[in-house]
This record gives C-alpha cells, sequence and structure tokens, in this order.
C-alpha cells in the first residue's frame, strides 16, 4: 500500500529523472563545439548554461542537508557570476563529467531518503518560518530544481542544428 | 490542520501559479514585433510557442474532466502541426487573449476542486491501468504542464534583446 507522501515523492522523482535523462540524452547529440556556441545571438552559451546546472544541482546537497557540494568552484564561475565574466573556466568535457557525477551522487543520497525525510524544511529556511510553511521542504527543492531543469534544457536543445 | 494532500496541491499549484505568472509578465515586456520572431534562426516563432502552450493548457480542462476546450481550433494549428505549416493562424493579440482566458477559467475551476479530486485519475488513462499506478492522477498533470511551461518559457525569454 503506498501512502500519500510516497505518491508524491514518486510523482516528484518522475518529473526529476525524465528531465535528467532527456538532458543526458541531448549531450550525446550534441558536439563539443556545438556546446561552445551561443544558444541564441549574444546570450549564454551551452558550456555556461550546463555549468550553470551542474552548479544549482550540485547546491542541493547542503540544500537537502545531504552533504558539501563536490564542485564548489562551480558556484562563482556558473552562479555568482554570468556567462563570459570569467574567463578561465573548465573544458567542456570536464563540465559534462561533473553534470553526471552530480548526478549520480544525488540518485545515490535520494534513493536512502525516508518518506518522511523528503517533507522536513530544507537548510535555507529556519525551523520558525517552516512551522507557518511546511511546503518549504526538501521535496519542494527536487520539484522547483526539475522546473529550473527544464526550463534549461529549453534553451539547450535549441544548439541542435 | 494541513493533510499532505492539501500541502502537495499547494506545492504544486504554487509552481504552475509562478510559471504562468512569469510568462504574463515577459508579456508585458515584448513586442508584437518581437513575438513574430523565431526564437533562434530556423527555430519556432514566438507566437508558435504562446499558442502551443495555450493549446497545451486548454487541452487540460479535457484531461481533468473540467469541461471542453475553449479554443479547440487551436490544436490543429499549435499542437498537431509544426510553426509555418500553417499559414492562417490567429494574430499575436487573439492568442495572447486566448492564452490569458484559458489560464483565467483554469484557476477558476483549480479554486473549485476538493483535495481528494486532485488524486483522481486522468482521463487519458483507464480505471485498470489507474488502479497499478496512481501517480497519474489530475495533480501529476498540472506538475508535467507546469515543467513543459518552464521549457518554452526558457526559450521566450530569449525574444528579449
Amino acid at each position: 500500500m503506498t501512502t500519500d507522501k510516497e505518491l508524491f515523492i514518486k510523482m516528484v522523482l518522475d518529473m526529476w529523472n525524465t528531465r535528467v535523462q532527456q538532458t543526458d540524452k541531448l549531450l550525446t547529440e550534441l558536439s563539443d563545439e556545438q556546446l561552445l556556441q551561443e544558444v541564441t545571438t549574444s546570450k549564454n552559451r551551452g558550456i555556461y548554461l550546463l555549468g550553470h546546472l551542474t552548479a544549482t544541482h550540485d547546491q542541493m546537497f547542503r540544500l537537502l542537508d545531504l552533504d558539501n557540494p563536490i564542485f564548489p568552484d562551480y558556484k562563482n564561475i556558473f552562479l555568482d557570476n554570468p556567462d563570459k565574466a570569467i574567463l578561465d573556466i573548465p573544458t567542456i568535457n570536464e563540465v559534462k563529467q561533473s553534470w553526471t557525477n552530480v548526478n549520480i551522487q544525488l540518485c545515490k543520497h535520494f534513493k536512502l531518503m525516508h518518506a518522511n525525510e523528503w517533507f522536513q524544511r530544507h537548510t535555507s529556511v529556519s525551523q520558525q518560518d517552516f512551522e507557518k510553511e511546511s511546503h518549504r521542504n526538501k521535496l519542494n527543492i527536487v520539484l522547483t530544481r526539475s522546473n529550473h531543469l527544464g526550463y534549461h534544457l529549453g534553451q539547450l536543445i535549441l544548439l541542435k542544428r
């Protein structure tokens, strides 16, 4: 018998896994040359968007109280600064490997989490606020980050010519 | 006291409302001329993407067993056919009005739905399949369509120059 909580967790993790798999598939279809291009004139490059997604997912370890980020340098390059502001960035192969690595590690943690744990507060909301706003839980981080991934996947796919 | 179901409905509807509001805001910032352009060379035009989103949301009335679509003609133009395949399409002002209209009507229906109703099957899954796959419920339609909206919003925003 599936509880309500287990059902919601499945709905959210299904959406997450679908978008991660679609992004992985797209990465097998795009050349490194394409990933170094802007998605359209004067907008972000593919490598920046993939680094941005990797950095966003890497921050989830801390938000979900699981671990430290695996690639702490990515935050400055791909979250705190816009594309082309920092010249010395990882290579496209390094970013692709980091992307895969972060998602594999997140997936491992997700599998070990108990249903009740998903409905506990995430680390950027205080206990006091959480008592009034219980929707600000760990599962909501995965829900919103899946949508964030969808947003940038819609941009990355434009690199297919 | 909020039940698990009510909490999860809030999480999903918050995501939906956020993306609809962000799209509405973007539409106030883009000129009609911009919306008639392709998001990047040889890709969909803004008007097509907005029509596609409107048609997708309009189909939700039936999927959620609420009503008939308001703009049944949109399905053929913006869902069953790619951009530029059909020459005689609504004007940008008509598409913008339809977009607003569909979302207002959906929102009205959402407010009247009871918590349990959200966890009933949507109309494209059979009762038999639903017994084994209870995640294929009405709320999951809103969850996946919010992500679909995020995907195309990420493209529409590229029209801002």
